[in-house]
């Protein structure tokens, strides 16, 4: 099911000219055209899901494979010093088309674009207030699974 | 194969403590004790493996299903306003850790924390270049493929 405004369901179905890069059954990956970095390029889901939540899980292993395809040819072409690989959910990520993708980020020393990251420890009883909540909501089965080990 | 001085395979072997969210047959998801916001944590994969280079397709796939199921528990948990999946390759891209890993960061309208990202079209003709040097790297076959869809 796609959305009549998605500018990817509108790529997918070639109303959109777009730089492919590689393509499958279940994925297409695109240069972005507003790129963070040189070669900065998008893994989309062919099925049009707006996030993580509602994506199909055959989707999302798709997408990742077809994110370390074209990571390894990134790293063969461009030579970057590293990569990050930036996926977000809702505004608040910052997540600017509702359709599923995987940013593909070619990242060089020094190049300034990082996360506003301190590397600094949390406070741990907020830590495990906020773990204790992930734990439920993942219910009781997920729960007993870590607990047992921990 | 575990480096003797990874600290993720100490703690999936037990000789760090973490606190654990969820485990599985591949996976294994912890709070992050160096939280960038609330509810940040990590799906890390049992096998070492570096960065998104060397993993086993099945691991990765095996990490995007956690991260889903995790992600979901994080948003009925915790109600942030956004969530980012990220992965690090590489000192350029900030890894810290060298053990594959995803990072699930809760988001908040505001937080202060994104990338520092401006959304500006690139230069065209970069762009391509750039893309060209990605395909002739995924080889023949990828090139084909897309080059008889674009």
């Amino acid at each position: 099911m796609s959305g009549d405004d998605c500018v990817f369901c509108k790529i997918l179905d070639g109303k959109i000219p777009s730089m492919k890069l590689w393509e499958d059954e279940r994925t297409l990956c695109i240069m972005d055209i507003n790129p963070l970095n040189a070669g900065h390029c998008l893994v989309i889901t062919r099925a049009h899901a707006e996030t993580i939540y509602e994506a199909e899980p055959e989707d999302l292993a798709a997408a990742m494979a077809t994110a370390q395809r074209v990571a390894g040819a990134i790293r063969a072409g461009l030579h970057p010093g590293g990569l990050n690989v930036l996926q977000a959910n809702g505004a608040a990520a910052f997540q600017s088309v509702p359709h599923f993708h995987l940013h593909l980020i070619p990242r060089f020393a020094n190049d300034g674009k990082g996360f506003d990251w301190k590397q600094v420890p949390g406070d741990r009883a907020e830590i495990m207030a906020a773990g204790e909540k992930i734990r439920t909501a993942l219910g009781a089965a997920g729960e007993a699974r870590a607990r047992s080990e921990s």
